[in-house]
């Protein structure tokens, strides 16, 4: 069942990033170190491709042969779908092209990301512990916000410190392009800082999980340490 | 249960033309006789709302208030999610996409419309026998896919004989994008009398429903005699 959830997930992102990388979206012609579906093939190919792996994502999460309970599955069926919908990782998108040349404030930035690309990373948090207690669940959900942003964070710290070879698409696209980032709005020194507060938060609500967050606390080092 | 089922379908559909419409795919200005998404916001805006929608599908038809029945619910959502997949509605787009300019048998034509806009036909039809018995599924089977196809026979004669007010989209479409159609490969007198025998066909399918496949029949009524 944790195999299906993740899968669905990973076919929501990836359904995402081709979307994205679209000429009326961001345009980016390099994706993991390749080029991107829409210049490899062309731009119909890569809209069918994205409503597609949409469309999979909740194939897979759907099939009953692997489950036994179908509540459950029910509920993380819709949790999965708000997440990816207007309320959660399209709406954001939304709230992103809207604020391209404006001046945003941290607040205003941090509710974008929130659902941009933070509704997606709680989703994935929250499917694991859909059956949890509802302690576990609100601390899943802290943890999943702080790591959330941290992610975004250091996604902006990196456009500007990165070179286009590590990250596996294009470096330096935020300042061209004219996006707010955590960058443009708090300069470089106090976005790292921001990213270590963000890491701290997340750690501490793993408090309710005991040993068993040691898994969650390494996905927030990674999120927060990686180079690409 | 019906109208959630049927709200979802509707979703998925409205998704698809939105779609549709944008320019990498049919460059169509006009839908339901307004301004397409796309031209009346923008192209990044067309392809976020029919993403949205997409997920605002499985939203609607996951949301566990409404139902008692779980099993049942979980497999509507797997044949709404296979149909509109790559095995379904967006698999025949992109055959059709792959079809431009190429000369197509009538087999070669039948099985790209029976993914295109068969498949959501297919499944809206199943959706409402989902818990019906055995030789009901088969039958509704038959019935949906000569209506799915009877339904693009008269798309095909319309787009030649309609004129674009009447259509609410623009008339004459398919010659000007050198697109095979019933039309090009049976001419017109020929694919009028192939619409008869879809609907009879069809028709014919519904002997299991008895008199509780009235509504079934009006609906392949309507498909087959519609001027729009």
């Amino acid at each position: 069942m944790a195999d299906v959830a993740a899968c669905a997930v990973e076919l929501i992102h990836a359904y995402s990033l081709v979307h994205d990388d679209m000429p009326c979206m961001d345009d980016d012609d390099l994706r993991r170190g390749k080029a991107s579906c829409h210049k490899q093939y062309n731009d119909a190919t890569a809209l069918l491709v994205g409503d597609a792996l949409q469309s999979l994502a909740f194939e897979v999460l759907s099939n009953t042969q692997k489950i036994s309970n179908t509540k459950l599955q029910l509920s993380m069926l819709n949790i999965l779908a708000r997440a990816s919908g207007s309320i959660g990782m399209a709406g954001g998108q939304a709230v992103d092209l809207a604020s391209v040349g404006k001046s945003l404030s941290q607040a205003e930035l941090e509710s974008m990301h929130l659902l941009k690309t933070g509704a997606l990373i709680e989703a994935s948090i929250l499917l694991g512990v859909a059956n949890g207690s509802e302690v576990q669940i609100i601390a899943a959900r802290t943890f999943a916000k702080n790591i959330g942003l941290a992610f975004q964070v250091v996604d902006d710290i990196l456009d500007v410190e990165a070179d286009t070879d590590t990250l596996g698409k294009t470096a330096g696209k935020d300042a061209t392009t004219n996006k707010p980032t955590y960058v443009t709005i708090l300069g470089l020194d106090v976005a790292k800082q921001h990213a270590q507060h963000l890491y701290a938060n997340a750690i501490n609500a793993l408090k309710p999980f005991g040993a068993s967050g040691h898994r969650l606390k390494e996905l927030a080092d990674f999120i927060t340490h990686r180079s690409f």
